[in-house]
């Protein structure tokens, strides 16, 4: 089976869902720019990686493709709703390439833009889950629900990072869990859940969602000072100007001796750094602590590989798929 | 029966859950700001109408009580989500006497509080439904999910009247039964469908939950210019400084000579009014559309009624109890 091939179809699936729905804002010409604001970062590309785990992890168990297309359409909406209102917070600019959200319609109409998708994601897994058994449809319903609250906690650590000291490796590890790993681990629990896979082969699912977006956002982190700005499609750099500790800062901070850590502290949470003074840190981040990076995120697709074999299911197409699906989240450009 | 007894049970109860589900957060010193931040608002008082609506309806037609609770909760939490966003977008300092979350935790975590309450009170609903039919449960989820997105509509429809010009009083009741009446027909149907009513019943119910909502709002537009502030605990004439357009401004403007129009006009949308011009403005709506508005109130309330009375319930004492909140809509202080 071709990964890309099989991504895109699965994408096509769900743009189609999700646009089809952002539409029906057209008819009324006060509504209409809610939902152009709300429909603006499908427009950017993505990867759509979710929806391709939730879908791969359904048909793992042999799902019906109809009902993974709307809950995948479901979690990438949740995840669109989250980079706006992250946006929002983080200031920032440039998303995918495009203006962001707010920069584009104003604070006020990108709040609620957040909001319409955030509601609709419970309308598209509603429709996912019709006809199923009232037990899957209200462990799903409650699944979905609580990793949605538990990505706001998430981001609630990450801001409160920036302004503390002495975040540890293990602080860290547990903020990106709540903020990007539970939506990777909620795709793949879903995935299964609607397939009807058993409740341990579910739990096992979970875990490998856990495991391959702790591996995701590490990477995300390791691209957000490393990376190809126009593969991206967001500004380098972003991450130390606005002072997140990621563990590329964690690590530089905790490895530097204290000349080289008095050069990052200066860095750190400035808008607008000396370029001299921003080029030395990336440097040192880039002996100090990237290698370490490379190898964490190595180690939690490892795992999430092994954790993926435990699984008892009998397609050996789908269990490739997924694993190259977990190779893929440290294996990207953007 | 009597109403005051009746309608502090349900807020005691609801509350109780509420209060139970924020309390969670304080297990970890990072997201308690988020927890604390969410449960600001409850702690302000607050009528609980939109619970005491749902359990009453849900009474009419001898459902359970704890499913009631629970479906209370998720209304009452999606009103402070929308509380708490729509003091961001609106820039409003003071609400239930309190300082707006915004102002007291800053806009980011006011944006996550907004979130982590919308996807907790879907876990709520969830609570409340399970166990029941898979038909009744993807109905209710349905009704509820796409009530929110038609509530952000509502609230985008708001905003983009204050800049725009010849809003007619069919584009305002158009906006307030999308932005305000809308929660109380969920909360009137989802009760009611909750009980098992016939659909022809619960669609009753819907229509009473939108004409009570539509007077509501009515009502609060007037306590929103001559309401008491003490009361209200909201700042009044904010209506007039963030130049929305309301039905009494609406009919002010079309009733007024071109002179009384231009003082109108002076003070709308204008954070620092001169105090005569706004005084002046004030008398004009007085005497233009306030007997207007108070009629039109009443109006609906007097529809909600006899669209009550047409439901098929033997539960006279429940009966009297919504007679008396939709009457009650009308004759509040704050």
């Amino acid at each position: 089976m071709e990964l890309e091939g099989y991504i895109a179809e699965i994408a096509r699936n769900v743009n189609g869902i999700i646009m089809g729905e952002l539409e029906k804002g057209k008819s009324s010409p006060f509504v209409a720019q809610l939902y152009e604001a709300s429909a603006h970062l499908f427009r950017g590309g993505g990867k759509r990686l979710r929806p391709a785990i939730l879908v791969s992890s359904l048909d793992l168990f042999g799902g019906d493709r109809e009902r993974g297309y709307l809950a995948g359409a479901a979690v990438e909406v949740i995840h669109v709703f989250t980079l706006i209102h992250d946006d929002i917070m983080d200031r920032d600019e440039v998303r995918r390439g495009l203006p962001t959200v707010h920069v584009r319609w104003g604070e006020p109409l990108a709040i609620l833009a957040g909001d319409l998708l955030h509601a609709l994601a419970f309308s598209l897994l509603g429709r996912s889950l019709s006809g199923l058994s009232s037990q899957v449809i209200s462990s799903a319903l409650d699944l979905f629900s609580s990793s949605i609250m538990t990505i706001a906690e998430g981001q609630a650590m990450d801001i409160s990072f920036e302004k503390a000291e002495n975040i540890t490796e293990s602080d860290y590890l547990d903020m990106i869990r709540r903020k990007t790993a539970y939506l990777f681990a909620c795709s793949a629990a879903l995935g299964s859940k609607i397939a009807r896979a058993d409740e341990s082969d579910v739990s096992k699912m979970w875990e490998f969602g856990i495991k391959i977006g702790t591996a995701f956002q590490i990477a995300d982190d390791i691209l957000g000072i490393f990376g190809d700005e126009r593969e991206t499609g967001k500004p380098v750099f972003s991450d130390i100007r606005e002072g997140k500790k990621t563990i590329l800062i964690i690590k530089a901070l905790s490895e530097s001796s204290s000349s080289e850590r008095a050069v990052l502290l200066r860095v750190l949470g400035r808008r607008d750094p000396p370029k001299e003074d921003l080029e030395k840190a990336v440097d040192i981040i880039r002996e100090k602590s990237l290698p370490y990076a490379q190898f964490l995120a190595q180690q939690y697709v490892e795992s999430a590989i092994s954790t993926l074999e435990s699984v008892d299911s009998k397609s050996i197409d789908s269990k490739n798929v997924l694993r190259e699906i977990a190779m893929l989240t440290i294996r990207r450009k953007k």
